[in-house]
């Protein structure tokens, strides 16, 4: 499977971002009773954090550019918690999403599925996940979104 | 179980809505390690959503009316993920409560009491749930609450 | 192993606060598939809520200081619902920290540092865990923060 991502990551034209390490003390992932729950990552391009508040000065089409790239970094960081092997992906179980979000702002799930259509184009029935999406006041660097999740592995 | 729950629903004067469709790329629920996962849900009444923000336009009352709203949802999802047997629900184990809030207000406790409650009266001991209830800034199509949920099922 | 959490409370000048009664109609804690699910807890400080938002009133060390007070109740309510016996900690598996920040404010990570450095502190490696931190327009009470976790314990 790990072959399989990689080829539909080729030829989405992606590539899985070096796994970022936390900002601070604590680790990007932790796998218990079958479920690895991966912390909250934030939005890299080109090693810089995609920053700003939706409702203000990013727009919707930015805000899913910037949940996918939260979304790979997810990616990332479960390869490397699996020891690069991403063939024991079972199912993505669910993401947090959190938006930058001006108050009145409602369009949070459009903004989502920049994260959630890149699960699905990755893992196909695999990749489908429940999901929360809500706006926030305010999120680390002023990043633009943030995404966690929790993923089913296989042993 | 199910008979029940249909019981105490009708005592309650409630019907379970139709369970809704996801907003967007993303499933209502997954089950996964004898745990179901339940998506992000709004409050619904009479097909539209509930909308405004706690400390402005929208008081505790109906407020607390919101989030019973979406755990109905919240149950409605569960049971379509389920086949519409209840009877599978062991524990509702957590409930993420986000609530729509103007800084500086804080009675996300009596708001999300709307959801807790409700749980309580339909599942008895079993509903008796771990929850977080927060204050965020926006949230989708405005609503005044959404509510998430844990569910442990047996097999 | 409780005794050990004992004694490292003591070398940190630390004492778990009585284990705080919900404010409303949930449990503090639910056990399920291995994983015990502990809500959203506040800082408390003389049996009063640390109040306040960062990026206004609030600092980072003020911040970092309500944080850990978060995570000590939390270990409390862990301890109490594990009748006494913090050894059944396998792991802390997630902390899920709400900060109230105004818009802008961006220091969450430091923040949550606060919750993140005491359960390493009281659990070594089993105290590393996965994390997502974001900033909140409100929380009960005016909290300054909120936590919750999930932990992983034995039989």
């Amino acid at each position: 499977m790990t072959d399989r991502i990689d080829q539909k990551l080729a030829e989405l034209g992606l590539t899985l971002p070096t796994a970022a390490a936390p900002v601070a003390t604590y680790v990007p992932a932790v796998e218990a009773g079958g479920l690895l729950h991966v912390s909250g990552q934030l939005p890299f391009r080109d090693g810089k954090v995609v920053t700003g508040q939706l409702g203000t000065d990013v727009d919707v089409a930015a805000g899913q550019d910037a949940a996918k790239l939260c979304a790979l970094m997810v990616v990332a960081q479960a390869k490397a918690a699996l020891g690069g092997d991403l063939s024991r992906v079972a199912r993505i179980v669910k993401l947090g999403v959190f938006v930058n979000s001006a108050a009145g702002f409602g369009d949070q799930p459009e903004v989502a599925n920049g994260a959630s259509d890149l699960m699905v184009a990755l893992f196909d029935d695999k990749g489908k996940h429940a999901r929360a999406a809500v706006g926030v006041a305010a999120l680390p660097r002023n990043a633009a979104v943030e995404v966690d999740a929790i993923i089913a592995v296989t042993n």
